[in-house]
């Protein structure tokens, strides 16, 4: 009707390529006359999209990986997308399932949360030639990952607490293996102590599990050392709230007796007495450029870089006290 | 090779229907002879089933439904199906939507919260003749159920509170048109106050969002308020958590000047100070129940009931003083 080819309706309709004026007026008019409605739908069967991305996180009862599901879900929306969430427990095997499955109900795109990625799953996104963008960490070069500077931060903190007169400080750390709350996080605190000439001491390093309930547990293997550290730098802000409740239970005050540093900025780290001093910064931010990201990956868009660091700073609150 | 059908092979893998004891041995024999691994994905070609539950949850910034999804992945693993989880920001349009993906990428079954379910969908889910179990909320009676008995656990909340003696019992609830959270847990406090014989006073009952920022703001409307509650009870606990940080902000002592009770019992309740007493249940419960009763509804398996009611009981914790 317009007398165009069907590529220039679509770039007319995706205002994805230029068009010229009067052309694109053309199209515009016959598009009215018919009623022609491109929705999403139709884009979609013509472009071969599915418009779904996958989406595949460890869990869901944690904070930081609901802001960044809220984060992902609110650029999808704007650009169409549907998401769809899986969880892996941080397993391989349930990664390659889920990926699997993401594959099979067509996905476009495949945003993931792990801890530790494996070489076989990225292989198996290489061959599959779905665009990919690994959240939360630092990664094999190859993979686009959005992340925050863990070991920057984490140093930044540490560098802080030194600052304010401590020098006996302990770290409830996460797993080694668990790259960017476990050994990234750990890696800032040992170049701090480096850096100050503070040297580490084995027993005011110890591993915790990711609950409130872990950093109880871990906050009393701290208190059965020989000595007690006046600072504690705690991976993440749930293992810091369940080590000062620990230590309020035991009766020991924050921060007059100990004082404790976080890391996530986790809105409840703010609600809780005294509030935490913490690494802050936006989970949902993390979410929104790897959607962003992905979207342009998919629509075969340059992206600005492969890498990107989303911002932090030190939240200094009432959990800290200065040391004379 | 056992000299027998498909359909008897398919019984003895799936113990789905009684098979005669020597045919059994000899298709079990058989099976061993040729290496035959009945796996998941040929049981589901051969079933028709894409073993795949879809859930539908309004959003994940919410600790009670991160727990709820905990319980449907924990049993829908040890069945053997697999979740995929869709964000409906509680809209029927994202609902509908959401629901057509699973249609088309074929889901055994859909696991449903949603505070204000429109008849439209219901039907639409009825229409496709896919499984469904509607979760934390009463439904119209012919959608099965799981869920708090809301009403009559802020019923007992709120008389808990008449019996401490208080008598200026405010209310921070969920909007109007939200069942649960909502309309059926102020039913529980209407009824409470009315068999004590106390009025309600408008200025007292205040509708909130459901984030702890909306719990700061919904709070300080109270203290606007003429006079004084010397109770709140607050339809969530993040509320609940709001309305205490909003109180200790601006001088007041909970419990010696105000009384704070949540509902939930999420596990933030009892990591601040003062510990908040709160109604408590099992939001994973609620989602184990509903997984195990949407995989018999799947398989054709009879359920026992089509309302579950998951128990609650008062957690009485240091954010409730007694009034002399």
């Amino acid at each position: 009707m317009a007398g165009v080819s069907i590529a220039t309706v679509s770039r007319v309709i995706n205002n994805s390529k230029p068009v010229n004026h009067d052309v694109r007026i053309r199209v515009l008019k016959a598009m009215e006359q018919t009623n022609f409605l491109p929705n999403a739908m139709a884009r979609n069967l013509a472009k071969k999209e599915s418009l779904l991305l996958g989406v595949m996180v460890p869990e869901v009862k944690n904070t930081v990986l609901d802001d960044l599901i809220n984060g992902i879900n609110q650029v999808s929306r704007l650009y169409g997308y549907n998401i769809m969430l899986s969880l892996t427990a941080g397993t391989l095997e349930n990664e390659l399932h889920y990926f699997n499955m993401f594959r099979e109900i067509q996905a476009d795109g495949i945003i993931l949360a792990s801890e530790n990625l494996k070489e076989e799953l990225v292989k198996g996104i290489k061959v599959s030639n779905i665009p990919l963008i690994l959240v939360g960490r630092d990664s094999l070069d190859t993979v686009p990952t959005v992340h925050v500077d863990n070991v920057t931060a984490a140093y930044e903190a540490v560098t802080y607490l030194i600052q304010q007169g401590h020098r006996k400080i302990a770290m409830l750390r996460v797993r080694s293996g668990d790259i960017a709350s476990g050994d990234h996080r750990y890696q800032g605190y040992v170049r701090a102590l480096n850096e100050a000439g503070i040297s580490i001491y084995k027993d005011w390093v110890v591993e915790s599990g990711i609950s409130v309930e872990d950093g109880i547990t871990s906050m009393r293997k701290i208190c059965e050392a020989e000595s007690m550290p006046t600072a504690i730098f705690c991976a993440t802000d749930r293992i810091a709230i369940g080590a000062m409740n620990y230590l309020l239970e035991i009766g020991l005050r924050v921060p007059e007796d100990v004082s404790i540093f976080g890391f996530d900025g986790i809105d409840m780290s703010s609600f809780i007495r005294p509030k935490l001093s913490t690494v802050k910064y936006s989970a949902e931010e993390i979410g929104m450029t790897a959607a962003r990201n992905l979207i342009k990956l998919i629509r075969g868009e340059e992206i600005s870089s492969r890498h990107w660091i989303v911002s932090h700073y030190l939240e200094n609150r009432d959990s800290v006290c200065t040391l004379n």
